[in-house]
Order: C-alpha cells, then structure tokens, then sequence
C-alpha cells in the first residue's frame, strides 16, 4: 500500500487507536443496557456518568448538562428544534448566520417553510459576521441565535464571545446556540463563558468514533425532545445509549485536551509552511478567512482550476483534500458559505480546502506542495476551455 | 471473575466477537466520510452499499429501501412522525396498539397531545391483539397503523401478516408500520411479504453493535425527514453515515439469519425446559402468553414475589434477567403492556422476563431453575408483608 497524506481532517478524521481499542473492550465486557436494573446495566450507566464527567470537565459544565446523540447533526437538530418547540409562546423569530453547516442551515430553513421568521446574517468577505448584526436583529419574539464558532469550509472563527456576552446583556434575551462541531478538539471551548445555553459537537471530528455526539444544554433551558420513546436522558433523548461508541467520544476528548498546545503549535507551523508556498507560487491564489482562521481548515482557491480535478489528481498521489465541505451529501451544489462571502463563481469552483489534526506531519505538506507544483499548472485552463498538458 | 448467566437478550445483546472485530477493522482502514468525493470517501460508500445489500437481501427488498439510523427508537420515530408529516392533506387520525415499545407509543402519544385523534387497540389476555380490531379502526383519515411484530414484554407475536394483508386489501389504505425489533434475527422477516410500509430494526438486539439500526422504507412512501441537515440518504436521514456501525450491522444480521434454524432449535428447548421446571415447581405461577409466544422471550409473574427483589437474588448469583422491560429508562413504573392485558397489579409486580440468545446454553436454564428453586420460597410474602426466611 501507498503512503497517505490525509489532508481532509474537517470531513473526518482517523480514529485514535487507544479509542478503537477502547470502544472494542467496552463492547466486549461491558455489553448490558444502562437501563437495566441488574449489575450489568449499573456497570454500563456508570461508565456513561464517567463519560459525562469527562466530557463536563472539559468544558466546564456540569455532567447533567451534557446529552449523548448520534452526532452533530442530530445535535443541533435538538438544539434548534427543540428550543423552537419548547418556547412556541415566545414567538416565531430565529436568528443564524448565512455560512452556517446545512445541519444548522437546513433546520432553519424548516422552520421558514413551516411560517417561522429567519434572519440569516450575512458575513463578510471572510465569511465572519459581525456580532452587532446579529444582535440588532434580535427582537422580543426571537427564540433562538445559531452561530457557529468555527466554519467548517474556512475555518473562520466566528464571534461567538462577543454575542454570546451581548445576548447576555440583554434584558429580554432569546437562546444562545453554538454549533461546536468544528472548533471542539482545535481550542478550550467553554460555554459558560461563552454564554451559550446549547453547544453541539461531534466525536467523529476529534478522532472519536462515528455515530456519536454531545449536545451542552444549560440547566433550565425550556427544550423538547424532538424524538420519543423510553425517556432516556432526562426524556430529552430516548433511546438505548450507545455506551462504548459514547465511552470512545470521552476518551477521545480527553487525548485531544491533554495535547492541545503541541498539537495547535504543530498545526500551525504546517499552515505557515503551506500558505507560504503558495503565496510564493501561486500569485493569483485566493487564500480564504486567512486572518480569521482557527487554523486546521485551510481554504484556498486557484483561479481557472476545477477543484474536483485537482482533488483527484492530488489523491492520485495519495493525497486527500475536499473541495468544500463533505457534509453535504456528496457536495456538488455551489458551497453557499463562499457565495455568502461574494467568492466569484470561477474562484468558488477552484477551491480546495486542506485540513489539518495532529496526526498530519511536515511530510504531508511537503507532498502536498510537490503535488500542487506539478498539478496545478497542468490543469490551469488557459483559455477558451484549452487545458494545458 | 464468576460465571455469568445473561438471561435479558430482549433489553440488549452480547456483541458477536467478529462484530466487534469488524468494526475495530472498519474503524481503522475506512474512516473516510462516505460523502468525500477522494477514494477514502468512495471506499466507505462501498462498504455502506455493500450493508444495504445484505440487509437488503435477508429482508427480501430493494438497498435503496434501507435506510440507517442511530437505532430502533430513531427508526420508530422516523417511520411514525415523517409519515404523518409527509401526508398532512391525509388526516389526523393514527393507529396503534396498547402494547407497542414506548419507543411507538410515546411517539403517538405526542401527535394525541397535539391534536391528532388516536385509536389504541386492546389486546386480549395474551397481549395480543385482533387483527379485525385494527381493520375496523381504519378511517379515511387514517393515516398510519403502527403495529410491533412481537412484543418486548412477552414474546407475543401480533397478526401482522393478517394486517398488513388486510389493510392491502382496502382501497384508500393507510400507511403500515412494523416495529420488528424484537422480531428481527428470530424469524424470517420479510416486509413485502406483511404488506408493511416501513419496519424498524436495531442492531444491539441481535448482537450488533448499540447506537445503530435500519429502517424499511418501501418505495414510493410518502415520508419527510423529522432532522434536517446534508441530505444524506436521500434526504430522508442527514448526518455524517456511521460506517462501522453500518457494517457490524450488516455482519450480525448475516451470522444471525445463517444461524436462525439452529438458534431457534436450541431457544425451543432451552424455553421448553424453563416451562417445565415452572410448572411443575410453581403451580400458581402465571406464564404469559405461552402459546403465542415466538420464545426467545418468557415471561412469568410469581404471585406475592417482587419482582425486583427476585431480579437481585437472581443477580448475587450471576444470573441476569429483567422486570418488564429495559427499554423504558430504569423502567421503574407499571409495565403498560400487562395492565392492558389485564394482569392484576400483584402478580404486574412479580413479573420476571427471561430472554434467550443463540448464545444461551441448557447451562443457564439450570443454574436458574436451581436458582429459582431455593430463591422464590424465601421471598414470597406469606401474609401481611412478612417474608419467610
């Protein structure tokens, strides 16, 4: 087998081994229903207190505040839905951002087609939204504000803190959700301080299994379950928990946390080699969201490319990038956070987004960079549709 | 560590060792985002075509007829709420039984708490109920009957066949639903065959992996998703696909049906045995739906017993059985299923549930007939809450 440089860590990243080890063992010895009475479900509910504690620890909230689900997207599903349901006197104005993940985007969107009022902020040119946007078009009716910390195709960090403190402020205030999903396992993510009352995160993308999230949920927040059945996890979710998939999600967290530092110093001096050669070589680059970025999700867009042809010559070579983001279903639509960010069409087909996790070394960029010399030209239409070979 | 005796296969499974070895596998050579479009994502998709397929097969359908969800409750939820959802101009008038998993009932509960008109069907003493019962609900606003194959608490097969086929019958039919998952890897299922819509699946409780499960969804059904997100799986259920998970699906599914005559043999005698034992040990003791029972399940009220105290006698001696079900969080309250079969409430609570695998041996059913033998005398309450020592 060929080595591999795997470069699209926003998408998903590979699994710790000490995780799949983890989630096997759990399997094997720990296999009864947390909500059996007997031995072998207090066994099982006790390591997923534990991995409440963990996950709590983390972010400094208490475990009762933390609700297991099968991932991000139904994360942000409860969040949003849920908060929607449970405060229908409210009112029936919502707030997000137009650069949101379809997750949080396309839940909005149901809710606009069922009659509700969605503000979407714009961003700018970044793909960044102004927190005083958001907060202007708060009104007493507002149930909730989306905003994500970090964007998924950019990296862009959003300001999170700055809304979340002035919804704080405020003396009618609707709910504060931050889709989390991006930035969990990159930087301390705190939602007390960041006064969200929901924070969404998914295992998957910090090196934890598939089919596994969190969802954060202040105590007292009014929220209903958007499914029903045993009333498992205070009746917000029911369901049998998946204990070794969410015993995997902790212990994933807990590696990431416990390296954060070296691993971001790493991340970042790949980034810099990375944005420095192409700045040198590639002039008419657009390198996107580059000082707002977190700096694990690089997005670059080579004008006259076609991203999907430099995509699979790159992983000819063994090399794996995304065009925009995986997320959507095979993503072949137009990414709406570039087009949000008034990225030119031509340019928005030329994108590719290069990300980083600590499992990434020098080695791969430096594939990456022989590869882009090599490919970059030869794809490069010249004129009227001619390729050059 | 002592021997165990795992007697509660009906509230969840062992994991098969290759199950757990597939998807440790799985986990670390394809974790990839099946919706990338590089080779990693492509190679994920395969295997995730390739589940469909053998779910496909052993339920006689289409692949593109299955869908994945994080479970039974999910698949439940799914089926009942995006087929009202999808055929509102339809009408608001549901049907299901008194005995269905709360994963069912709770669903249907929430559509009465908003309005929508909802027939529970009665069963008989045995918990089952009448197929004409159903049919003679049937409205022309019915929009959906929702009816379990066998029943969690007490093995009981329902008529499904008979209503499907007579609800195929009618001119302006609703949509039928199964709950088969206590069904599913105890005997042929086969959705077309039972004239059913939709049917739920979940992979834990035919020694799959927790947090994972499938849904039928025949062709042509008119159903909206109830989570909203990247459009994966036609839309239907979004959210990054649980590759793994997927797969260790697939693989128990396949060793449980290429092992289901040999199984359901030894499940025969192993109930046969118990049965036995019980009436000839126990002569007031009540064994429910004995003779409608498919048998992986037993159910037996002991009169004067407390249920919960035999389940802990049970337990000191490494044998693991349940009170009703497990399913309902630490289900603590009256079990709905034996109130509606009109089960007085003191032997309710001297009701145990023994549930079989193809991974019990005559081993287990000794150690609890002797168990039951020196346990069931000492705690019966003889007269005025006095317990013989």
């Amino acid at each position: 087998m060929n080595k591999e440089y795997y470069l699209d860590n926003g998408a998903t990243t590979a699994q710790y081994d000490q995780v799949t080890d983890k989630v096997a063992q759990i399997s094997k010895s720990c296999y009864g229903n947390s909500s059996s009475l007997h031995s072998k479900g207090v066994e099982a509910e006790r390591h997923i207190k534990q991995a409440q504690n963990i996950l709590a620890d983390i972010l400094g909230v208490r475990p009762e505040e933390i609700y297991f689900t099968s991932g991000g997207t139904e994360s942000n599903n409860i969040a949003i839905s849920g908060s929607i349901l449970g405060n229908l006197r409210k009112g029936r104005h919502l707030i997000t951002t137009k650069v949101e993940h379809s997750a949080v985007l396309e839940v909005f969107k149901h809710y606009e087609s069922e009659g509700y009022n969605v503000d979407y902020i714009s961003p700018d040119e970044n793909g960044r939204v102004d927190a005083d946007d958001v907060i202007a078009a708060i009104r007493p009716d507002t149930v909730i504000v989306s905003c994500m910390a970090v964007n998924n195709e950019t990296g862009c960090l959003q300001p999170v803190l700055e809304i979340g403190s002035k919804i704080n402020a405020l003396k009618d205030k609707p709910y504060f959700h931050i889709d989390a999903v991006q930035a969990f396992g990159k930087m301390p993510v705190k939602p007390e301080s960041l006064h969200a009352d929901m924070l969404s995160i998914s295992a998957h993308k910090f090196h934890g299994p598939k089919g596994v999230g969190a969802l954060y949920v202040k105590n007292g927040t009014k929220i209903k379950p958007v499914m029903w059945g045993g009333g498992h996890q205070g009746g917000l979710r029911s369901g049998t928990l998946n204990t070794p998939g969410i015993v995997g999600l902790a212990l994933a967290a807990q590696m990431t946390y416990s390296n954060l530092e070296i691993a971001g110093k790493k991340i970042s001096e790949l980034r810099k080699n990375l944005l420095e050669f192409v700045k040198e070589h590639f002039k008419d680059a657009v390198i996107h969201a580059e000082n707002c970025s977190l700096g694990h999700i690089v997005s670059i867009s080579f004008p006259n490319v076609k991203g999907e042809v430099l995509l699979h010559h790159l992983e000819a070579r063994g090399i794996y990038v995304s065009t925009g983001s995986a997320c959507s279903s095979n993503g072949k639509h137009k990414s709406h956070v570039m087009e949000a960010m008034g990225v030119k069409p031509n340019l928005i087909d030329g994108t590719i987004r290069v990300s980083f996790s600590s499992m990434n070394e020098q080695e791969d960029v430096e594939r990456l960079k022989d590869a882009l010399k090599e490919i970059i030209p030869a794809i490069t239409i010249k004129n009227k549709g001619k390729v050059r070979r």
